[in-house]
């Protein structure tokens, strides 16, 4: 019965959010707080919506994976690159600073800034899909660093979480997980990579069609279980995964069968995510004060850091791409997820983050549209050039198995309703 | 890490079995037999995997639901009807017949006879696709029964799990809870289907582009919760939603977006089930003994049931339709399960009824080749006639994704190689 409610308020919450133009995920975690014992109290979090709950992450971070490249970083080149990585120290300088001086220890709050960092390229791809702006080079520097970035706040985490362990901080045994947590991932991206790029006829070697699917599932599943043994946090092996699974000459038909089981797991992960938050932490007037500066803080990070990377650009564009790289989305609610239940977070902590990551992914889009609503529209240029740039495009792949069927015409009227969903939302 | 074994052990025997031209849920059950405690003991059975297992279940039953349309059964003529409903009756009559002489109360004699009654068209109509002999009169009639099997399994498992409750049977609380396990069932099975068929363009209004999969999966967890609620099956609502949803216009996107979520999920179902088997209660000479009548029994029930009902095709005509119907395949399997967790089954019963099913399974399939054999070959009518008699064709579904994509053609090697895989196997 729980897990009825759960997905019924999912998908509730999810339209109304998208009728009001905002993300999906936002409806989401709304309803997560409605049907949560905060509210309602219709539902109680047990074992069995907190398994799913977790796949639902670990597929989350696989999709996101599955759309970072390695051939994307070779392509993004240095403006891109500066962005990415001025937009991840920026942030992470600001967000441990504050959450320093906010009386956390220093192991906390790194944990509380690796929130600070991650950029949900998702959101922002959506709105300049929907303005008919992918072409241009100020998409294209988003869309590029935002993978820098994905990689860079795995990393982050990957060193974060491994810095957690005992209270007791050694700098000899410090230095060993660091490494191990570096090492893990820089040879996971780069000779898993390899191997895929070349492998991947093998994955269809099985009898099952399917087989590319669950071969690269089953590495999923293995990757998270092996970064959970070796101390990281289990999505930084889905999300690894993806990377790899991303290399595969099978990659389209995978995103798309990918996005089909996150339909049906990924909402159990957003309202469990909601249904944690205790919204009495959010309802006094110093609790509020707190959320608006530290909100402020993370948007000013990548403002002041993507802008300046890309000052070479001109001011609009600079402002345009320090504005597209706010959104902090999906992954800034996995690290607050992932804080609160390794007791890193106390409950204020993970309602805080959580607020933050919604408010940033809210905030961003109508400044954005603000912003470019005087650019030339480059509608033709976009279709043309979307094809060959291979970036992330979830939004066409969410038409997936409907164009197939001469019968079903869902994509046109779906187009004009609005604005799409994307994946990490639905 | 024991999710990471459990799916690639699914794989690893699916695809053993494949390659020995058995169905892949023979193989992944024997994963689990060997990785389960039986075995190596790789996998203790724990929260996780039960919570994935019984969500596969019940995906699986709505995926057999969506291939029972109420179309199908007024179409199937008498022929089909008669031998539907003999395939149950004669079944149930020796099974329980069988169970009372084995020391069975009648309420779990009854249990155990329901485990005899299921036909799984899936492996059968693999058979008969991959012989070109779809487009005949008994393959239309073996389709036809099967589904009309599946409702009258459903009736007779909702029926049999309402009398389990209570230690003491009281005659009217007995009726009382009968009555509303037919009420339900007969409710959800008129009335849903028409109610969807009036409103299966409402599936679209959503955003979310995938709604129709979305709502009916709503559909499913929620029948599923009102069926457990009623004391009734979960399965059982399962199946229903499944049923309600094939009337829907978007049946066919549907089925192929649940093969894909079924990809992920099922195969949980089959190893956990696997797991569970204690092979101990296998390897006694009495033990095996029991095995060989019970099949025999199995097979005899089906065989003179829906041959006798079929007599009047020939008595050629009359074996084909006896034999298609033999195999019990994963609702044999699945009405295990539920006896096992409802205590109603000990592990003796529980692995002597798995082993039935997949024995049943097993055998068919090459006796219907062998009496097929010297069938003509009706390719061409078969090909023809698929598309406007709607039966079925999971196989077809499996290359779902893969047409469309131009670069990746696994179609035409996927068809060489071999049988292809059920949705329920895979």
């Amino acid at each position: 019965m729980g897990l009825f409610i759960v997905f019924v308020a999912a998908q509730v919450g999810a339209e109304i959010a998208q009728r009001l133009t905002l993300p999906a995920v936002v409806g989401e975690i709304a309803a997560g707080c409605v049907v949560g014992p905060a509210v309602l109290g219709w539902v109680t979090i047990n074992e069995p919506l907190e398994v799913l709950a977790e796949i639902g992450a670990v597929l989350l971070l696989f999709s996101v994976g599955l759309e970072t490249r390695v051939e994307d970083l070779k392509r993004v080149g240095r403006t891109a690159g500066a962005v990415g990585a001025a937009g991840v120290i920026l942030p992470f300088i600001l967000g441990a600073a504050w959450a320093n001086l906010a009386g956390f220890d220093t192991p906390r709050a790194m944990f509380v800034a690796s929130a600070f960092v991650a950029t949900s390229a998702g959101i922002t791809a959506r709105v300049l899909h929907d303005l008919g702006v992918m072409g241009t080079r100020e998409a294209r520097v988003i869309l590029g660093a935002a993978v820098i970035d994905d990689i860079l706040a795995m990393l982050l985490l990957g060193a974060v979480t491994a810095i957690q362990g005992g209270g007791t901080v050694n700098v000899g045994g410090l230095g060993f997980v660091l490494a191990t947590a570096v090492g893990f991932i820089a040879l996971i991206a780069t000779v898993g990579t390899q191997v895929m790029r070349k492998g991947s006829p093998l994955l269809d070697a099985p009898i099952n069609p399917l087989s590319p699917l669950t071969l690269c599932l089953a590495l999923c599943l293995g990757l998270a279980a092996l970064a959970a043994h070796l101390g990281l946090a289990a999505i930084i092996g889905a999300f690894l995964a993806g990377m790899v699974a991303a290399e595969s000459r099978q990659r389209h038909s995978m995103e798309r069968q990918t996005q089909v089981i996150m339909s049906f797991l990924v909402p159990f992960f957003f309202v469990v995510t909601g249904a944690r938050i205790e919204l009495g932490q959010l309802d006094s007037l110093s609790a509020l004060g707190t959320l608006l500066l530290v909100t402020a803080l993370a948007c000013v990070g990548k403002l002041v850091g993507c802008g300046l990377a890309a000052r070479s650009l001109g001011l609009r564009s600079a402002l345009v791409i320090g504005v597209g790289m706010v959104p902090r989305g999906e992954v800034g609610i996995i690290v607050a997820s992932l804080g609160q239940q390794a007791g890193v977070f106390a409950s204020d902590t993970y309602a805080l983050i959580i607020a933050m990551s919604l408010l940033t992914s809210v905030l961003a889009p109508p400044v954005l549209k603000l912003l470019l609503a005087r650019a030339p529209r480059a509608e033709q240029a976009a279709e043309s050039e979307e094809g060959d740039t291979d970036e992330p495009d979830r939004v066409a792949s969410l038409f997936f198995g409907l164009e197939e069927t001469g019968h079903e015409r869902r994509a046109a009227p779906a187009r004009r309703r609005g604005p799409r969903p994307e994946s990490e939302d639905t």
